[in-house]
């Protein structure tokens, strides 16, 4: 275990436990205090070395969540008194994961940091659906963007994201879902495929498909609320060509029902 | 080890090879066959099981790569003669990687199909270099496309995606860099920082930074060659400050130099 501060920003992975790196493992197990975010899995701090200090920085219960800047000011004094923390973000700590700000904070503290890239949300969840982000001939590029910015309004992005010839992928959109899907309308995109898959790669995952002018009344009927991803495409439409050659992956961890199971 | 046909199409990851999955781990050591690409990295088929048939897929020692149509054959052919049929890929198998043609062709010979999502370079090149995708107040949204399509020419999506607000990852481009960045000229972003990275999360880690003006130059003289990921946005004129408080992993894998130490 590492005396010296140390801040390692982890990404761990969508959900699925067995969605992370051998390196972030290795990582949780040398660190001497975890912090983690609502969005890590909590099966991954068995990972932890006996002894570490395990802390939860995201909001449950009730109680309230830790600000942002609250988040900085603790990794620095964990930091500064026991050495190695590890910060354990869902999917991956630089993909709307408010890394910038932690690294900022660790380093005008004198604080070292190293990064480990995790699987993310916006590629793994549609990616285990059978959604595949690009297909030759079908989308050339995909483009991953917030739906609500800081301050609860649509990211400017997703207006130019709907004009755009790629996958559109929108995490954070679940509360502007229907202002969302009308931009796409407003563009000339009202049949184009959309699937919102919420708790992807886990055990609850629920998906609906339909077109941009009927899912939010799709969602709203199957109840799905956050997390969710909403990939917006013509890939959504190779779904249906896949999806029967798709089985269910044969570890201990994929004991979700397939997803066709559940349109 | 399974004896029904089985296609896993598994992701293997950036190039470091602690940056797998469990996940992929253990699918790969249940596999009678593993057909691997030039990208995937060696070192991870040291975990096939005893026994199990590996091949290689790609171009190597001036051999002819296998056309895309001769691995759908050898992946139906391999999978209805042993059983689980691993294809191990790099990155992530549904990020530009022909996923889509070799499901299909699992699919039409009745063999069952798997996705184990990796981390894909298009995120994870930029965050082992400390350039963020996305950052509060600099980028909302990320878009990846590729450089080339199928006919060599430049892809549409790259000239949309210049015009955008997004951080723009552009894969398999060093062939066509220059007249790429002529194309964020053309649309006034020749002072947009760009950054390059070959063989990135690897020993021999390569990166330079600059303009979209003066980026061709620099990677010339630099001697960059493929694979490499070009980053263009805002986000990579952060590098500067997040760097210094960037150090190496401590683990046996990261022995390359610290991205600084090259630039
Ligand atoms: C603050 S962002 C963090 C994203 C994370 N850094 C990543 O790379 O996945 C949180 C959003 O990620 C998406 N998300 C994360 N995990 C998810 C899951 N298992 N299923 C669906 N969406 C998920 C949702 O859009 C959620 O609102
Ligand atoms: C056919 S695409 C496959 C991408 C892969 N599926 C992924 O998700 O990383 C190959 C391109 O990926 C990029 N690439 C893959 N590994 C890389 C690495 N270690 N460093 C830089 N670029 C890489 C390069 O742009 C290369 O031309």
């Amino acid at each position: 275990m590492e005396r010296n501060p140390l801040l390692s920003l982890v990404g761990a992975g969508p959900g699925d436990p067995e969605l992370i790196t051998l390196k972030a493992i290795r990582t949780i197990g040398r660190a001497r205090v975890i912090l983690y975010d609502a969005l890590a899995n909590e099966a991954l701090l068995e990972y932890a070395a006996p002894g570490a200090i395990i802390r939860f920085t995201g909001k449950r219960y009730g109680c309230h969540a830790l600000s942002q800047e609250e988040i900085n000011q603790l990794i620095v004094a964990e930091a500064l008194e026991h050495g190695h923390v590890v910060r354990l973000k869902g999917g991956d700590p630089f993909v709307f994961g408010r890394a910038v700000e932690e690294i900022t904070a660790a380093r005008n503290a004198g604080i070292a940091v190293e990064i480990v890239p995790g699987i993310s949300s916006a590629l793994a969840v549609p990616a285990t659906a059978m959604i595949p982000l690009t297909s030759r001939g079908t989308a050339e590029s995909f483009w991953v963007t917030t739906g609500t910015t800081r301050s609860g309004s649509i990211s400017g992005d997703v207006y130019l994201a709907a004009q755009s010839t790629a996958t559109v992928v929108i995490l954070m959109a679940m509360s502007r879902l229907e202002a969302i899907m009308d931009i796409f309308i407003y563009y000339g995109k009202a049949d184009m495929p959309v699937a919102i898959i919420q708790d992807g790669t886990t055990a609850s995952q629920k998906m609906v498909t339909g077109t941009v002018k009927d899912i939010s009344f799709r969602a709203q009927q199957a109840g799905l609320g956050n997390p969710a991803v909403i990939i917006a495409g013509e890939v959504v439409g190779l779904q249906a060509d896949l999806l029967p050659a798709y089985v269910q992956g044969l570890t201990a961890t994929q004991k979700k029902p397939a997803p066709h199971e559940e349109r």
